[in-house]
C-alpha cells in the first residue's frame, strides 16, 4: 500500500512536469512565432527603404542638377540679351563692359554654390591647387612663386574642380638661396583653407 | 502483480513522453535563438543602409552639381579670355562674334544635360511651355499665335525649368475666324513631345 501510494505521487509528479513542459512549448511557440512576424515586417520594411532609397537618390540628383541649372539662367539671359541687343551697338567697349557684367555675375551664381576660383598668380607654388605646366627664371622673386597662369582652377569648397595651370619661377640653388634673403617667404595666395592663419 | 505492471508501463509511457517533451523544447528554443540572430543581423544590416543611404544622397548630389559645374569651366575659360583678351580688340564685331560663340557653346553644354531652350515665336500659344504677358493684334496671324518673346523658356528634359514669356496674338471673334481660314493652324513650335507626330 504504502509503495502504491508512492508510486501514485510518483505519477502525480510527473503529470505536473509533463504540463509545466507542454506549458512551456506553448509559450516558446508563440515567442517563436511573434519573432518571425517581426522579421517577416523588419524584411519587408528593408525591401521597402531600398526601393525608396534608390528613388530617394535619383530625384535628389535630378533636383540637383535642376536647381543648379536654374540658377544659370539670368546668365544665360544676359548673354541673350548682349548678344542680340549687341548687333545694334558699335562701340566695342560698351559691348566689353557688358562681357564682363556677364562674367562677373556668372562667377557671382557659382559662389553661391561655393566654386570659386583658385588664386595662383603671386602665391607660393602649391601642388594640391596648382599644376606646373613650365619653370621660368625670375631671379628677383622667390623660388617656386607662380609667376603666370595659362588656365584658371577652380575649386568647389574644399575640393578642387581643376587646379590652376600655372608658369612657376625656379631658381638655381645658388640663387634661390638669396632670393630668398631678399624676399622673405609670403604667404601662399591659394585661399587653402588648411594654410590659412 | 499485474496492475503494478500495467502502472509501470503507463509510467514508462510518461517518461517517453516526458522525453519527447523535452527534445520539442530544445528544438524550439533552438530554432527561436536562429530566428532572433536572423532578426539581429538583419536590424543591424538594416540600420547600416539607412546610414549609408544618407551618405549615398548627399555624395550624389555633391557629384551630380560637380558634373554639372565642371562641364561647365570651358565656358568660364572662354568667357575669361574674351574679357581678357578684348582689351587689345577694337572691332566690336568680333568681340560680337566671341560672345555669340561662348553663348553657343555654353547651349550645347546645356543640350548634353538635355536642356534646352524653348521655341516659342511663330507657333501656338502653350500654357504648359509659355506665358502670357500680353497679348497683341495682328491680324494677318491665326489666334493665339505666340508673336514675340519677352524671356527665353528653359526645358530639362520633359520638366519646364522656366516657361517663355511671351506676347500672344489676340484677334476679336469675327477677325479669329477669318484669320483661321487664311492661315490653317500650324504644328505648334515647341518641341512638346507630346505633341510631336
Amino acid at each position: 500500500m504504502n509503495s502504491e501510494n508512492a508510486k501514485d505521487s510518483a505519477e502525480h509528479k510527473k503529470d505536473k512536469h509533463n504540463h509545466k513542459l507542454i506549458e512551456q512549448i506553448e509559450k516558446l511557440t508563440a515567442e517563436k512565432d511573434e519573432i518571425f512576424a517581426k522579421l517577416q515586417r523588419l524584411s519587408a520594411d528593408y525591401m521597402n527603404y531600398q526601393k525608396r532609397s534608390a528613388r530617394q537618390i535619383s530625384e535628389a540628383i535630378a533636383y540637383e542638377k535642376e536647381s543648379v541649372i536654374k540658377s544659370l539662367l539670368p546668365v544665360l539671359d544676359n548673354f541673350e540679351h548682349s548678344v542680340n541687343g549687341a548687333e545694334k551697338v558699335e562701340d566695342a567697349e560698351s559691348i566689353r563692359k557688358a562681357v564682363k557684367m556677364i562674367y562677373d555675375q556668372f562667377l557671382a551664381i557659382l559662389k553661391n554654390h561655393e566654386v570659386e576660383q583658385i588664386n595662383a598668380v603671386g602665391g607660393k607654388f602649391d601642388p594640391a591647387y596648382h599644376e606646373a605646366m613650365m619653370n621660368r627664371k625670375e631671379p628677383d622673386k622667390e623660388d617656386f612663386t607662380v609667376l603666370d597662369e595659362f588656365q584658371k582652377g577652380y575649386r568647389l569648397g574644399e575640393k578642387v574642380l581643376r587646379p590652376a595651370r600655372v608658369i612657376v619661377n625656379k631658381l638655381p640653388a645658388s640663387e634661390a638661396e638669396s632670393a630668398q634673403e631678399q624676399n622673405p617667404p609670403q604667404q601662399s595666395d591659394t585661399d587653402n583653407p588648411e594654410n590659412e592663419d
